[in-house]
């Protein structure tokens, strides 16, 4: 564990503003970019004084209080649960490293002005393509030896959405999430029919061979011998503030270890598993996902936030330590200042956290790494 | 319309529940009941100053201020849209007493004591089981000249819920949303697995001609005819809060005219089309599910009420009235206390609501007919 950070060298603004704009494929052109760098300062002045408060146990908030705004930040997670701290070293290293390759990514895209919808859609299709995340390749196994992945993708500025629920062909699922939200009039799209949307989009399809791994085949092993279903909170979710001061949500998953009857969990649930309004937050969670349904967990956040005036990491806490059980999972969050937080009622949680002014670090237990 | 209520006789309360204890299926016995009937006065007295405001424009609150608490009250919905004020009468009849005979069953089973969550259900069901609904027979037809359900369950007791998506052979999706509710560990199950999990459960199947009526075929000819989607904003809901001060909601819908690619929309969506807290409300919506989605709406609402205390009117009057669009739909919902509200920004909702002091009626534009 190195303690020291890395910070990034800073980019003049216009320059980081132009180039966003010329790239981004919703913002609108020059005088949105104009606009947003107008108005940016301002933004960020309003919300600079936002959380605070103590961080919760078994929580991390990145920013103190009194931090200064941040240009962009970006905030990963690739599941949350019981994670032994005595797992051999090289697989502890394998997580570390997925995380910060999946990290960088991220902070590269922001940091050359990207607008956040395309990063969390970047971020999460790399996990995706990652064995070692329970996403895409690397999904679990279902109670019939299958696999039925669910993602959701959600823009903060205007709160579009997209998701789709028991795919099974798909190589990205959260790039069809994304296609439901830009090519069709629906947020959600299920089983056949959105295998159906994806022939018409001409997505990337693999056998379902792809998605097999020997790690997650013995677990699903373990489970049919044991007779119980030990629920598998891995997930993998991206949240992120653009230098627009946007903010987007993705979160995608191969769900619940030899899960039945088309079961569909949290993740592609707005307002469960993954929401994003620039007027409160990105957030995705990670966990239980019945549990996370029932409480609406992501919007709860956002409403805490936006009707009650709560800090980020307040909100967060409360809803992770006091509505839910310890066990349940947690979730990750980027305000419109670009405050980090992660917030977990489990032993662990899979994740990384950067920003414009120079923070990186990846984390497991309770402590991060730079 | 007659303006005279028909008031039902008030049954002694420690016969009531009593009954209810012994039909109630998770009550948990004598203990309970006496409990509730100690509580039920403080309970009541507690939320007896609730809401108030005044009514907003294209809804209805169904209790003044300061009325007195009710003992039990239902509100029931038919869907929401552009309903011409000029429908043959004969037509209008036809909703409106389809609407009687749904609430008449669930005011009879309320006044017997029935539980919150049995009472939705079966309201529910026999809304399903008429053709004049877009829910169970009467559904609409997808694209591929289909029929899709989707149907949701919660209970506000312990926000415990269920719900079922593009289930195609299911005569009472409501039904099988409880199974899944009380029979798995899961929330949401979609297609070929929820039909799987319906073959573990025995409910009663039909094939996909008992979902047929003319009217429903001919608005899918029209809108194939005519290249575009004119939603079907057709759903049905109830919500209901029982002698014990419990509150369950319940919606099912066959969706949107000609929709495609396994659409779902806000109604199996916990936190959208459905919601139930006991703290709160019980909350069933129709409309442009996309929208309920986005915006969370039922989920809002409550959240308005637990977060600033708002009371149910003003908070779905926000929701409906300054969140969502004109012409976006509705909701219904009940309190703790037994206030019905009704809100919508649509020209009309087929709607109705009873309670125990003797409000008997239904509606289908501004004013209600008793």
């Amino acid at each position: 564990m190195r303690s020291i950070p890395t910070p990034r060298p800073p980019r003049p603004a216009a320059l980081r503003t132009l180039r966003a704009a010329a790239v981004g494929r919703r913002t609108g052109g020059f005088p949105a970019a104009v606009l947003a760098a107008l108005l940016l300062p301002l933004l960020l002045a309003g919300c600079g004084s936002a959380p605070g408060g103590p961080p919760a146990a078994g929580g991390t908030s990145a920013a103190a209080g009194d931090a200064p705004p941040v240009e962009w930040a970006i905030a990963i997670h690739g599941g949350a649960g019981t994670i032994p701290q005595d797992i051999p070293e090289e697989r502890k290293q394998a997580y570390v490293d997925a995380l910060r390759t999946a990290l960088r990514l991220g902070t590269d895209a922001l940091a050359a002005g990207e607008p956040a919808l395309d990063v969390v859609e970047t971020v999460v299709r790399s996990m995706e393509d990652d064995p070692l995340f329970n996403a895409g390749r690397g999904a679990v196994y279902t109670h019939d030896g299958r696999h039925e992945l669910d993602a959701a993708i959600m823009d903060g500025r205007d709160l579009s959405a997209g998701a789709v629920a028991a795919v099974s062909t798909v190589k990205n699922p959260i790039s069809l999430a994304r296609l439901v939200m830009e090519r069709s009039p629906h947020i959600l799209l299920v089983g056949d029919g959105a295998e159906a949307f994806a022939d018409e989009m001409g997505v990337v399809r693999v056998p379902q061979e792809y998605f097999h791994t020997r790690q997650r085949y013995e677990a699903w092993q373990r489970v049919l011998e044991q007779q119980r279903n030990e629920p598998d909170k891995d997930t993998v979710g991206c949240v992120v503030r653009d230098v627009f001061g946007n903010l987007a949500a993705a979160t995608s998953t191969g769900g619940l270890t030899d899960k039945r009857w088309g079961r569909v969990g949290d993740v592609p649930i707005i307002g469960a598993g993954t929401y994003a309004d620039n007027r409160t937050a990105a957030l995705s969670a990670t966990g239980i996902g019945e549990e996370f349904i029932r409480n609406a967990v992501t919007h709860t956040i956002s409403a805490r936030m936006a009707l009650r005036g709560e800090g980020l990491a307040d909100a967060a806490a409360v809803v992770i330590h006091q509505t839910l059980k310890p066990g349940d999972g947690g979730v990750i969050g980027v305000d419109a200042a670009g405050h980090v937080v992660f917030d977990f009622n489990t032993t662990g949680m899979y994740r990384g956290a950067a920003d414009s002014a120079g923070r990186f670090e990846v984390g497991i237990w309770q402590h991060m790494e730079r």
